[in-house]
């Protein structure tokens, strides 16, 4: 384990420090990991913040100064952020610089990177993707421990150097993190299923509902099941905007398969046919309780 | 308050004696509010578990023996045994008998009652619907404070005795619920968009991406968003799909809904409509934020 006279990373930077930068931090720091950790951003009120709440220890407004002299440089800004802060820092990173990020889309954040790299993909770009979150994204949500038990997954490509890929290995699993690697596609399509598609049914479902006949009295009955299943479409709608932007391609497939599946049970409801129903029913339970143990 | 030297119900019935039943039954011991709680059901080992549990007093596998002497009958069965069941007992209750029903619809529970009444609206039948329920539905489950700040919709038809709905409201009030009256279509229009739907939709959900190319490695990467967006599909099959089979009509019509709204977002996925996306998402965060306190 690092200790703070012996860090791993002399100079941590990270771009846009929320909920997921800034609890990387806390634990890199409770590591003592990083000598030092500079934050930036476009809001100085905002990097002050995180540094009273003593997530980084300095920051600028200005890219370039702040990707001086940088090991690593996490991008934790919004996704559709990144082309723009690639390209603005990319000409004016030293030559060991390793560069992650950490959006929910990695196909999208891949080709912007090539752009910025001058049209090859990057040998210290590692595009990467911690699965972990909550409703708030705020610095003042950051926890040291977000990340204990979760999966991070990167998603390098045949050019990306194999030190990056470990260097930002290394870096995820002192916060707790389980790091695999996955295929850039194979990432996408999965996460289109399992995270972005529940929260665009989710946004989806509250939004249809809320146009009832009865108006706003059709929420004054609702339990446990509506709160669990809307949970997600509290969610920020900037963050899941850019990331239906993003993941396009991966979320209309799953979205279509899903839309054909619905009309299917559909007609098993206005059949009336019971064994469908229930044979359907019982193999999501089976499925879901097979996957939650809880 | 009641206590045992003044119980308010002499002799308290329960058909299926579970999550439901169970947990009423628990609430009004704790109260005093009846001097004897007797189950039935078609499971000698399920009712003497419930006996074991301290839930009843009593139990009889004869559904006219059970009835005998009943101030009020409650039907905590699946929706789908209470039309069987109100044909057995209607001919052997007794005239003051007060039969109470916990089904999720109420159309379908009206229709038989009325059936089994020979054809005309009983003034004796007070449908009801405790909304509070958990994933797991076995006497097992039953709690004494399940009904505290939930709330139970009674839906009495124009042919319902006001001394029937002030006796059932009177009871319920005792666990600690709220009791409100509403309209039987309005009931099941409400519960239809807030409970019946979500629970379709997470069934739906699980069983199309378990369809994924990716077999089971789809979730190998779930978090909180799929868990709790997931939930609801780990409800009880059975009891889903005989709310579908007895709502149809009413999930049908916000089904249908949900499913040109969708399609709507999908389009303006499609589109990279980033102005419609994110007011879409953001009207839902609001929406939903503001019924969820926490």
């Amino acid at each position: 384990m690092a200790n703070m006279e012996n860090p791993k990373i002399k100079k941590l930077t990270i771009f846009g420090v929320g909920l997921i930068g800034g609890s990387l931090a806390l634990a890199l720091k409770k590591a003592g990991y990083c000598e030092k950790i500079v934050g930036c951003s476009r809001s100085v009120d905002h990097l002050q913040r995180a540094i009273d709440l003593g997530v980084i220890d300095e920051y600028t407004l200005d890219p370039i100064e702040a990707v001086k002299g940088a090991d690593v440089v996490l991008l934790a800004v919004p996704i559709r952020a990144i082309p723009t802060i690639l390209k603005t820092i990319v000409p004016h990173l030293e030559e060991n610089t390793v560069v992650t990020d950490a959006g929910s889309a990695k196909g999208s954040v891949l080709r912007a990177a090539k752009e910025a790299y001058g049209g090859v993909l990057p040998a210290n770009f590692v595009a990467g993707h911690p699965i972990a979150g909550r409703e708030k994204s705020s610095v003042e949500a950051a926890i040291d421990d977000l990340y204990i038990d979760h999966k991070v997954i990167l998603t390098p490509t045949s050019e990306t150097s194999s030190e990056a890929v470990l260097r930002i290995k290394e870096m995820w699993k002192v916060t707790g993190a389980t790091v695999e690697t996955l295929d850039v596609k194979q990432h996408d399509d999965v996460l289109a299923a399992t995270s972005h598609l529940p929260h665009v049914l989710a946004y989806s479902f509250v939004n249809s509902i809320s146009k009832s006949e009865y108006g706003n009295a059709v929420f004054d009955y609702t339990a446990g099941g509506f709160e669990s299943f809307s949970r997600t479409a509290s969610s920020d709608p900037v963050m899941w905007r850019d990331i239906c932007l993003d993941n396009k391609m991966a979320i209309l497939a799953v979205l279509d398969n899903f839309q054909l599946d619905l009309a299917a049970l559909r007609d098993s409801i206005q059949d009336a046919d019971a064994d469908a129903i229930e044979k359907l029913f019982a193999d999501a339970k089976a499925t879901r309780d097979g996957i939650i143990k809880s």
